[in-house]
């Protein structure tokens, strides 16, 4: 018993390398392509009726807090975090990945088009934080 | 257990059926694009020097501080917000998206791609949830 | 009218430094005491019907955000601050104090002794990591 | 083994009670005394070195988070959580007690005098949202 536990565990985990290279090398996720499997997935579950605004808010920030674990005793972090070893890597992989896939859900349980709002607040941004090149154009 | 690794495979051959179908839509942004977009606005106002990895975490938590904002008062809030008035609206796009691309940047700062994490994490919380119509099948 | 703003705001100034000058006089301020001050203070003003526990959690985790907002571009903060400002600190304190007024009316509003909550695990945390001169004894 | 464990278990547990018996019989505790406590536990361990403010900040935002988990799938909670069951009720004062605790400790790393700060936040905002009765006395 636990050793077809540990054989489903390791075929599963295999499935899940394999078909995760196969969808990046088909290229790069948009936030429409996330929201649509986010919401395949609640459907599936029968999970939509827990999906509230506030519900969906605090799931994302306990991922927040749990993002916060993997920083919190390390003192000041170098970029590319150099000295992190693989699982930890890994584990902020996942760890990132809860808080934006909330952060989808959320969106799309209040109506906000994300990547339509995202994109609109970078030129929000640039108009005001002017360029300083563009400044002296 | 050989349903289980059977819903494994279908939900894993389904994330490749979907993303292969999916072709982006004009205008649907994708995770590189906006990444790329935050590195080009850094470069150009010479703020790489303030990304550090912990820094950016802290930007990240004090907008999702101004997200909790938006809810903080309202009691419960149902889906699609049908009472709340428009400029509160745009107000919410605006906060959603500065938690988003704050979590990009520090994705980007820590060295992690982030459209391959989530969907890599979508496939694993497949496999550890499997749906419940796929488990008779 | 900006002489009347201003006597205002130094009016209230003075009451506020008078007020906090007797309480600090009276000593060490306990939890039961600011949660009764919290209690009161709602009361007087009819707003006990906004203080449902979710709603008292986002109003901290908003308060959160203000504070990590003194602590993000700043890379790591030595002990004691030496080199913030008077009104940083001030500011921090201000933000330091919000969340903990939440919390404690979170608590109250949630029934729990946040003090007997605090000092029990203590305790545990004591039993949980025994100090290493108290092992060896 | 599992004897020894258990009773080990069984033993911790009643130290627990003990102390806090002990405690709470010595009155309402104060923000010093648990700042006094908090000081004690670090320093016996060799922790200060860990304990820089951005570090502290990040721990008690993973509490934050912890805290989040306990409300996230709920919906609206009503005051006095009726039905909570007694295991998550004292799972909840553990997870408030473990932002507080951390929120004291932070205030002591950053020379912020707490109790003090947050008895003059208390009176600031009595004079910035008058009480009605008050208003038309």
């Amino acid at each position: 018993m636990e050793g077809e536990k540990k054989a489903a565990a390791a075929m599963a985990e295999e499935v899940v390398e394999q078909k995760t290279k196969e969808v990046a090398a088909a290229g790069d996720v948009s936030l429409k392509e996330l929201s649509k499997k986010l919401n395949d997935f609640a459907k599936e579950r029968d999970w939509e009726q827990y999906h509230s605004p506030r519900n969906l808010l605090l799931a994302m920030i306990a991922e927040v807090g749990e993002l916060s674990e993997l920083f919190m005793w390390k003192g000041e972090v170098r970029k590319g975090l150099a000295d992190w070893d693989e699982a930890e890597k890994e584990h902020l992989g996942e760890e990132l990945s809860d808080v934006l896939l909330y952060l989808i859900r959320l969106s799309d349980m209040c109506g906000v088009d994300l990547g339509d709002a995202a994109t609109r607040k970078i030129v929000k941004n640039a108009v005001k934080y002017p360029a300083p090149s563009k400044e002296g154009a």
